[in-house]
């Protein structure tokens, strides 16, 4: 599905972007801001595909991520003003970007012929890990450890995959599915202010 | 070896709980606290896989991994007060933890025909590097870089399995006795308070 | 070429030395101290293999790498106040290192198939993600995202290697001439206190 890769190239360029922004509140200089924009955009793929063995890692075989990463890198550093005002366009590409990204994972787990919950653990991985990365290498807590419902939406996708899969169903039916799934629950859960307990010591 | 097989699985539970503590201190959400869970739990046999090229990972393969991580997060998180009372039994399954783990390290290393040194390093890492990037995804500077004789404890073992191993023992008698060895060097540095010399840039 | 493997060598022990400069700021223990010079070491070329997937990584092959790192780790630990004031000698190796990481890096990507780009971005990672790692160990934003030309240098050296490659230039040629190109400008970069410009969210 064609419509799928350009999705993953649309969160590609999400994803770049957060990073940059990320990087450039530390004031990290422009080969820092790259880097961190390369790392939240396919560091999750890369440690799934490094984890699973599908080496050289997916972003290596094609000039498109690495070009989607400039892009959004570029358009971040030359109009920070304006990129910062579209945080509701950013927040829709960022949500695509983790859908598609889970819908990926799970499905490459799928093909190389893990169990089920192993290919969900790779689907939640492509879609968080670039963010965790991302705040690890900015030296912050990972964002997404005290958030919203953002893995729970990935995890509840990569749940319908397994079971569409299992029952049968074509991709062509399970990827707009799951992708949904995961796209609603996290508007819903922002527009909700949803989120997961806090674990605590005392109390 | 069944016994080892368990003893794994002991472990991964003790790493696990020393995860979600962790991440209960540092007041992560259910996800973040499951998250370092399975990073503390499999993340250095997950490290020793990809650099062997041992893929896809061993904890993908069997639901046992899973299981013992979702265990040891579900008993901290709902009995927190008795599992932070229960810190000699904690102890006792770390310890058991990082022996078992440095045996199936190098015990895999050796099988993968590495040099003995390079099979050593692969016992360390399956035994350290979990609970170092534990430290590091809570933002932390990692215990082990400053704490009682930890590591020394796995590198002693693993020098004693591949000196073993070249004098053709079996592994029957090569995994208790390895095991024990770094089991009783921690505990006799713990209890005599060892530890070794800080390095520093100053005096 | 063995004057490659030479200077590797070399670079591993300068990277190592850093590493263990860094750990002993911190006042980490000796293990502690030791993990660090490995990591900054040999972390660029293990990420490299990974992505790539040329495992075992490279160093477990051999037991120069791990000894390169045991010897600048001692050197520092046992001569810290000799070691602090040989600053130049330092950074003339640890501009070796990076020059000579880099070219590896490019060389292992092309020969592994890799598309010029990536090759470039594999020969980047083998001379600055072990520096990038050192940082996030010690729980520091990595010196690298704010600093001289560091990476800019590998980048153009990258570019030259791969530019020289498709030109059916032979190594003996490539690997001297791009080598020379990245020791230049990052000599260049210190003695004019050229730096890249930071990139910044206000003004």
């Amino acid at each position: 599905m064609d419509l799928v890769y350009t999705l993953d190239l649309i969160g590609t360029v999400a994803f770049a972007i957060s990073g940059t922004l990320s990087a450039m509140e530390k004031r990290f200089d422009l080969f820092g801001a790259l880097f961190i924009a390369a790392v939240t955009a396919v560091g999750g793929g890369t440690v799934r595909d490094c984890l699973i063995g599908s080496t050289p890692v997916t972003w290596m075989k094609t000039p498109y991520y690495l070009l989607a990463i400039f892009i959004g890198f570029l358009l971040t550093i030359l109009f920070k003003r304006r990129v910062l005002r579209l945080k509701k366009t950013l927040f829709l590409f960022d949500t695509i970007g983790i859908a598609i990204f889970t819908v990926i994972g799970v499905g490459k787990g799928l093909e190389y012929g893990l169990p089920s919950y192993s290919a969900i653990m790779m689907g939640v991985s492509t879609a968080v890990v670039g963010g965790v990365l991302r705040d690890v290498f900015c030296n912050d807590i990972p964002l997404i450890f005290h958030r919203e419902i953002y893995a729970t939406a990935c995890i509840t996708g990569g749940i319908f995959y397994t079971l569409l899969h299992y029952l049968n169903y074509n991709e062509n039916v399970i990827i707009p599915i799951t992708s949904l799934v995961i796209v609603i629950i996290r508007l819903l859960s922002v527009r909700f202010n949803w989120s997961l307990p806090k674990s605590d010591l005392k109390g």
